[in-house]
């Protein structure tokens, strides 16, 4: 869908979800940190939803493209010719991402599966967005390639980051990377709307400037601090609310009392030494 | 063997060692799970075997490319020519997995080699392949070269993949991906030559079509899609028959009932701390 | 700032904090191989007050970049044309390093805040100044181009070595590399301004001789090494000068004594096995 | 020195710095599981031999350089015309690796310098001199770039695998990579030197021919693979040399009779738990 709802729709459902992100780690974390357990049940549960939700954005995404008025309609191939092979890559994309939501599903809801095929298929699915768009934006005007291509930052860099999760599994720093590279691809995925598409009537950029290339590469990274701004936000109003919920109810909600003697968090999780 | 069958034959290998590393992996990992053994004496007995069957595998490789009506029968340089230099350069591949298959062998029957070395060597032979195979596509078609390229993302994948296995060795979640891609590069293979040598007479591909080549890297993720259903599949299918099994036998086949409290298993592998 | 002063400021500002490192590093490793204690007050104090300082200088940097006499005084887009958005690039660096001072700031200052978060922002700070200068150097001379291009080795490896201290933390050889290439970065620019805008009335460089590209290329190599020798130099005189001060005064400044029972060190850290 | 001795002469060096790598390595490995200290008196003094044998060794090859009856002299800049940089920039490679030698030497004999130095030290040594190479071989005939861009994987991998040793020291299995590695480059520079330079009259090689550089690149395979031999040959040697002298003499020589229980010995060495 090359317009600006086929950004919109993609922005908004990163967006989403990097939003929602950025308040659950924040969130995990400080329970974690409070009870000492690994996973509670009510936690479990929140993230069979996310999953489910997940699963859902994409098979709706997949059926956008497939079923819209200009859509392939599920045909591949007809006379000899390739049938809308856009709509077909971005299908490709969500159905990628379903398969990532049913795997995260199936980790919670069956305990013999490994943990980390979770975040391997998620890393995987991310990097075949990127893979895609790469081999997507030859033969274009050159800010169409540009603003395209900087999408990869975001996408290589995140599926990097997420790789690094199966081995370093729950560690907040890498959580809270890959929440701000949801929200600047979220964020990026409006930019490209705007500047490709320009919906509400203002002039077409001149794909070709320089200075407009220019002005792109630096506006990449204005998101990028914004998407960290809204990380910072959120974790800082979780923890006001967490620590207000305290004051007023029990002290068993977060366990913020046990942060200062809990620097070595890191390294303890690198060891997996129980403190017995 | 630049033929519908040159290309079908090593398709079948890889495949052949994906499936049954789908099938072998889980087994090991219920296994470990249940005896807290690291590696009994039955299990290396199987992985003796798998080594030498894929040494063989790779002997009767370079054996076809060497002595094939039209191969270099051994002769190396003539008259001033290199003489078939293409299937000098695919033994050279199967050379290099008959090597990686003889240190797997030696690792299990020797017990003083360092674990790890198997893993190293492996990694080796597909980073090999896919070097070999950087410089082998150039001065080809569009599509010839985009397709043996996209080969490149399995084999430099699975090299990395692999890599990781000699620092963390064990970990199921790389051995699953190492065998997602493994079962990908042999329908991979078969997909090149049902595209470059269509061999049931059905019409050419042109080879300079933008449309193909969008459909073709759309398909390469396609096939990864297949590989990851592959695996889960052979995954739960082993899990069913074991827990089948343990029902009707003995309860010391698995260790399924550990499960449930089992899940910080990475972290302590990772620690190597030992439960004692 | 095109011109000798917009090299040489930036260039003083990284000398600067590198030279620093090279003795603040030495010192916490020699304190904490003392004392076992992980972080003491008067240590965090210091990190708080260079982390003002370091958003303090670039505070300054955006501020010089936007209000010289031929800056754009914050005006971004004037009838129809970006306002030099060379300015507004660097502007922009300097952004990312000020919100990596804050946020360094805040990790000592406030306990909630996950320790790795700091060197994660640094690490983006120091890509996104990579980044910039990659997209930035395109269409000029090539002497111009690959003087500012062999930066990007020191940032971006800077940024890898940074993006480890996420996991590895305290680790004091990554830290000293760290250094280095702060030092480097340093030397560099001012080796840029020295080449681009020869300061004394010195002839002009010929942009297109490939002798004078190939001696740069060399240059850089001794730059690294006049790094290695600083931070080697005065890793030594911190030595010297705690080893005195212990031999004069008391016994508890430095924990020399514990040295050379104590080469697991990294391992140790690793696991993060406390020697209780 | 473009000419047969200027490679051969780095290649020797190469060469014997691998083969008693090759040997030490396995020596230290059978050592250290026998007597489970860490390292030993005898054992350091030999590492600052090796280290000081290898400082020698690149001043030898600095003073070549620069003192070859067409070199340099130590002149760099001469009536407006940079002097020999090609010989100026092989001074720099051995300046490096002088320098890492003068950096081993020091982590043994002086106690408070961290472990770990010696490796990075180490890592940019070679990366400088791939680093070199990289910019060293634009515009040159097709064969001579490839060839010597081939190197650039030996020494690109060492980088990598000698940099993961500042975090996995003493892993066996990195230690032999990088042996195989130095093995492999120094026979590389004896293969270039008979391709560009063929020293008994044999006719040279015709630089433009696409034959000739895809049989390089395959006998590039090669000679990683006769690498990977005489490791595992002088693996095997040291190995069977140990176990007659145990037979013969005491039993304190090596620690094979506890190799059998000490098959974890890798994710021991990762947690660095000690087994008290």
């Amino acid at each position: 869908m090359a317009n600006f709802k086929g950004h919109a729709l993609p922005g908004s459902f990163f967006l989403i979800v990097g939003l929602w992100w950025s308040v659950k780690y924040p969130l995990k974390y400080f329970h974690q940190k409070g009870k000492k357990s690994r996973l509670n049940h009510h936690h479990q549960r929140l993230e069979i939803i996310e999953a489910a939700i997940r699963t859902l954005f994409s098979v709706i995404g997949i059926l956008a493209e497939q079923f819209v008025p200009d859509g392939p309609h599920l045909h591949l191939y007809h006379e000899n010719h390739w049938m809308k092979l856009m709509n077909w890559q971005h299908s490709t994309m969500y159905l990628f991402f379903a398969v990532s939501g049913i795997v995260d599903m199936l980790t919670y809801l069956v305990t013999h599966i490994p943990l980390g095929i979770d975040r391997l298929v998620m890393a995987v699915s991310i990097f075949t967005e990127g893979f895609l768009f790469y081999y997507h934006v030859h033969n274009r005007p050159p800010l169409d390639q540009h603003i395209h291509s900087l999408l990869l930052f975001a996408l290589f860099g995140g599926s990097a980051s997420v790789s690094l999760e199966v081995i370093f599994r729950d560690n907040i720093v890498l959580e809270l990377f890959r929440t701000s590279l949801a929200i600047l691809q979220g964020t990026w995925f409006w930019q490209i709307g705007f500047v490709l598409f320009p919906p509400f009537g203002t002039p077409e950029w001149d794909q070709k400037d320089e200075a407009n290339i220019m002005f792109i590469t630096m506006c990449f990274c204005w998101h990028y601090l914004v998407a960290i701004c809204i990380v910072a936000t959120n974790y800082a109003l979780v923890y006001c609310l967490l620590s207000r919920l305290k004051t007023h109810g029990g002290g068993e909600i977060i366990g913020i009392q046990k942060l200062k003697s809990d620097d070595t968090y890191q390294t303890a999780l690198l060891s997996g030494s129980d403190e017995e």
